[in-house]
């Protein structure tokens, strides 16, 4: 991997001009945060600039896109943000896998695929690395970038919650209210707003909540029949596993979203001691070991029956020793 | 009022012994945060001092206890933090109530009931002055002090989301961080942490949801046979107003907390436009512009129809012209 310092990355955008910068599929407030803050900072340095991303912007975010104008002409510079992976490019971008100039980006797992990357895995966001790009591009960061950049900093840290969060977090969040982001908007609309059929749904599923294990382990299900009750893609289904990892006591958050008659997508949990990774792998998923998934497919009351017997068999294997 | 400065609260407490630091009932993270963070600079100078509450901690915050002594003398010394109006006092603070040498509050509601008081009311949480205080007595603030400090931030800024947050409650949370707070478990006890029996009467209150004015209020109410019979008191449903506040389209959250058999505490909640400390003030209660409260005493049924066309009156004045 051919890594760069930020300031490297800065003089290298200064020398390009019609850049284009890629955002990744099912695009967060992280990747457009980037994107968007780096648009009008390099338009500031009186560049052609413009934006792609295979998925459209979530109706929330698009905020994010307010002085943006699209153009249409071919790149010379192809810049990707927040991207770890060409996996992330999706269909739009698939033209581009071979040539990108640059990446940007805060994710450890990045794999190299661009001719440069400037990359910085101890920023808890990508858009704390964009604020030293911008910087040293000598622009002065705005009021609308700070908008954008601030956005991906409460995304990616969930509020300043996450573990990823550090000091030097908070400094940025200060002085992007300092230059009047529009903080009390976005969270407005990022955390504070549930659409209501969303949170009938929540209703329902709680109606529903399945314990097992002494009430270590909880359980949540997401039909199809309900998503169209409520006219909800599972996409619109965000924050729903924190239903069961937020309940005291509970060890493993187990969440069950209908993809078929019989298919079944998995989400699970962990607070402290069970590696869901493992127990995933087995069901032939994967993920990390707080929080993993797999695929259940088959009649749902056996396959459950089998899943919840994995986790027990976890949990007692994970036991402290008395 | 008998104002007084940061470093005039400071000299004063260097030159006091056997403190007593008093806290309001029904305590939240800011003032036992407060308290004990003050506790630990006030020891490191040397004094004896002790806190009062009239109600306990809540258990998730028994960590904020760590490390405290309790004593039993004769108050010299007598300093109430966060405390906004005699009203807060409870039982247990009675006899203290002539007699507060010193307030440290951030409330602009402070009725100025104390010999002296310190007070900033750009802090948005009580314990942002503390840190102040502390600074003036030229103590250098530990973890433990960092860990307490840091719980009231947390506490009164609902993690960083409410109006009240300044650029400079990031820094102090940086700071605090950099000295080393336990904020990972501070987010964990107090943010993802919900007892399943409040997860239980929380869909109960769900499943009674009322909408009125084409949805734009809504309405919840928690009665005390519900409290009851899921073994809560009115102090554990901390965050039970944000059910209604954040349904997407839902300009005022109501929420109705039985207290006796025909007496009902309303917390009011508006997003933008309504004033809901003005609709409180006419049922005889008060409280800020977008955040208010009042009390509802007599048959509920048409008590609370006569708050909703308060609030429908309300809403139709506070309309935009078209």
């Amino acid at each position: 991997m051919n890594q760069i310092s930020v300031r490297e990355a800065a003089a290298f955008l200064h020398a390009s001009d019609r850049i284009l910068l890629l955002c990744h599929q099912n695009p967060d407030g992280d990747t457009l945060g980037s994107a968007y803050g780096l648009y009008h900072a390099l338009i500031r340095c009186g560049k052609q600039v413009r934006i792609l991303c295979s998925d459209e912007i979530p109706p929330k975010m698009r905020y994010l896109a307010e002085g943006y104008q699209n153009a249409d002409w071919e790149p010379e510079t192809v810049v990707a943000v927040d991207i770890a992976d060409l996996q992330l490019f999706g269909e739009a971008l698939a033209p581009y896998r071979e040539r990108v100039d640059l990446c940007i980006d805060h994710h450890p797992s990045n794999t190299g695929y661009a001719a440069r990357v400037c990359l910085s895995p101890e920023s808890a966001a990508n858009c704390e690395l964009i604020v030293q790009v911008i910087d040293a591009l000598g622009v002065t960061i705005d009021s609308a970038m700070a908008t954008c950049l601030y956005t991906g900093i409460v995304t990616d840290t969930g509020c300043f919650q996450f573990a990823n969060v550090t000091a030097k977090t908070h400094q940025m969040a200060a002085r992007l209210m300092d230059i009047g982001c529009n903080w009390r908007m976005i969270h407005r609309v990022i955390f504070e707003s549930k659409p209501m059929n969303l949170v009938m749904l929540e209703r329902e599923v709680l109606n529903h909540l399945e314990f097992y294990c002494q009430n270590r382990v909880a359980l949540i299900t997401v039909t199809l029949e309900m998503l169209e009750r409520y006219q909800l893609s599972e996409a619109e289904l965000d924050g729903i596993t924190a239903i069961t990892r937020k309940i005291e006591g509970v060890e493993v958050g187990i969440t069950l979203k209908q993809r078929g008659e019989e298919l079944y997508k998995v989400s699970m949990r962990s607070m402290e001691h069970v590696n869901v990774s493992q127990i995933c792998q087995d069901f032939g998923g994967g993920g990390h070991i707080r929080a993993a998934g797999c695929t259940l497919s088959g009649p749902i009351a056996s396959e459950k029956q089998r899943l919840i017997a994995a986790v027990a068999k976890a949990m007692k294997d994970g036991q402290p020793e008395e």
